[in-house]
């Protein structure tokens, strides 16, 4: 790991996506994303993706601004135009924030956008910084097998969830995949074997070997649940809204699904925030299963690292794909 | 187990309610919703908790009828006011239904019950009949704990979603520990031993005494993920509406969330079954890790026992349950 400026890595990216010819709104998005996931400590979604990125934005370019359609208030559907997935889901992100706070509640989808949405937490937290509750989920391409199956059947299809509390929401980010196809990329990468019941190979035997998830498939999380919640996903996320269902995928045909309400429907904002403190300093108290490792809140790794990377100016990133990142962003210009 | 007439449990059921003093209009709701559970093969959730319910009403009799407040368009706050926990979840899905149907979407929350709220998934599934898709979360009585701790500090939490297909809607209903405690409980009843990884000791040592999640503590289902999900849930049905949070709890301090909304907000309905549908055939024509063992759709085989158990008039309840609760009604009348 290397220790670089926030202002340094906001440079580097932004060359790199405008030498790609990516528009200046979209790459001012793009920015943002990266640098608070790589602040985050979120590393398999933050810089490492950007190369996957301009890849998907080279061999399909946008055909045009994003379509906004309401069909009811508090209800709109967008269409990416082939714009990339974390720019996308930003947009649906400020739509949600306005039409919640101004309605209550509001449903955003998408479709029709190109690459991965990026670490789905990053925009439910936005929504929760502004005093929403958010959900948001997304379908991707199918890797995973269903539960008493082994050929792939959906996506590692995330799920995260924000609740508000002060500057540091509550977030929950997570496949319902065992594990993260990105960290299975990480595994594979440093030779690292995939933990049992996570992945079988083309044959549909148990696999250890983290590359087998291209040729096999994953395992859903926790059996029969993940596998219920990456379904109902895909339905959300496909059926329902257009995008694509199960292994009949085209580039482009991943779905979006976003939904916030305000989290004052029924309470005073502070009488909320009292018992979500109390609730959060009862489970930290508790006794730990390690005396070492202390009790974690969902997120809140992840908002001590964004505080101590604002504080300083700097981020840690990984220092191959720094230098690699770098080198790529000079030859491009 | 034994075959019993949905007549005589409905009139069993029935007597035994009315003895006790429960109102006709409760006594309804409660009758549908064992034989429902009974047909369905949810057997930890029907029957057997009639009792409970009758104890938890019996102690704290209903204050008055279900206080209902529309906070805003779709937004609806239930005080129980002591009417059982399946009463009130009945009422908040009818008010869900007509809400979703009216308005394209509804949040429903509601306190001030008394005991379980049941099966989630037989509210949600009754929405997806009506086209809508639904979600139902609850907290109740903490027995599991945080990852990383070994305390108990959070409910069992569950969590149902249901998304309209025909007349068998896909149903997912979880705990989000790692067992539920009804399957615990029945595992304590004979003998059987906890898996691993599910329940700890009042030490926090790990154990296969399924006796001792009462003493000790449950796991979270997936680790962080389980834990995240139920934190989560315990926020919105705890801090957000007025329901406990934590391990304070009083009687009657669960809380229920339900959201649902029409599928067919962004698309005609046949195009939403027709993708639905193939997509669900997709999967079951997958490999099969066991070939004598069919892949499933969640929600699938209870929708099969329901149809057999109309076609037939009747179900499989278990004997000695079924004996003690005609001994009862008999005794109470």
């Amino acid at each position: 790991m290397i220790e670089v400026s926030v202002t340094e890595l906001r440079d580097v990216v932004g060359r790199e996506l405008r030498a790609h010819g990516v528009a200046d709104d979209d790459a001012a998005i793009l920015i943002d994303y990266i640098v608070d996931t790589e602040s985050a400590g979120h590393r398999t979604h933050g810089l490492r993706r950007l190369t996957g990125m301009l890849t998907a934005t080279a061999k399909t370019p946008p055909s045009g601004p994003v379509q906004i359609r309401r069909t009811s208030p508090g209800v709109i559907a967008l269409d990416g135009c082939g714009r990339l997935g974390v720019v996308v889901a930003q947009r649906c992100t400020d739509l949600a924030i306005d039409e919640a706070r101004l309605g209550g509640s509001a449903m955003v989808v998408a479709t029709g956008f190109r690459g991965s949405t990026g670490a789905l937490g990053y925009f439910t937290r936005q929504a929760a910084l502004r005093g929403l509750v958010a959900l948001m989920v997304a379908s991707c391409e199918s890797g995973v097998a269903a539960e008493g199956g082994i050929d792939p059947a959906l996506g590692t299809n995330p799920l995260a969830v924000s609740f508000p509390h002060d500057r540091t929401p509550i977030t929950l980010d997570m496949a319902t995949s065992a594990v993260s196809y990105g960290t299975l990329q990480e595994m594979a990468a440093h030779g690292i074997p995939a933990p049992p019941s996570t992945v079988v190979d083309a044959a549909g035997r148990p696999s250890c070997d983290a590359r087998d998830a291209l040729t096999g498939a994953q395992l859903p999380m926790a059996g029969h649940k993940g596998y219920g919640l990456a379904l109902l996903i895909e339905l959300l996320a496909g059926p329902m809204i257009g995008g694509k269902a199960g292994r009949s995928a085209t580039p482009g045909s991943d779905g979006l699904v976003m939904v916030a309400t305000r989290v004052d429907h029924f309470r005073m904002p502070n009488e909320i925030a009292e018992e979500t403190a109390r609730l959060l300093a009862e489970i930290r108290a508790g006794r730990r299963r390690d005396p070492d490792e202390p009790i974690r809140i969902p997120g809140e790794r992840s908002e001590h690292a964004r505080i101590a990377a604002e504080r300083s100016g700097r981020v840690l990133v990984d220092e191959l794909l720094w230098r690699d990142t770098r080198r790529r962003a000079e030859r491009d210009e």
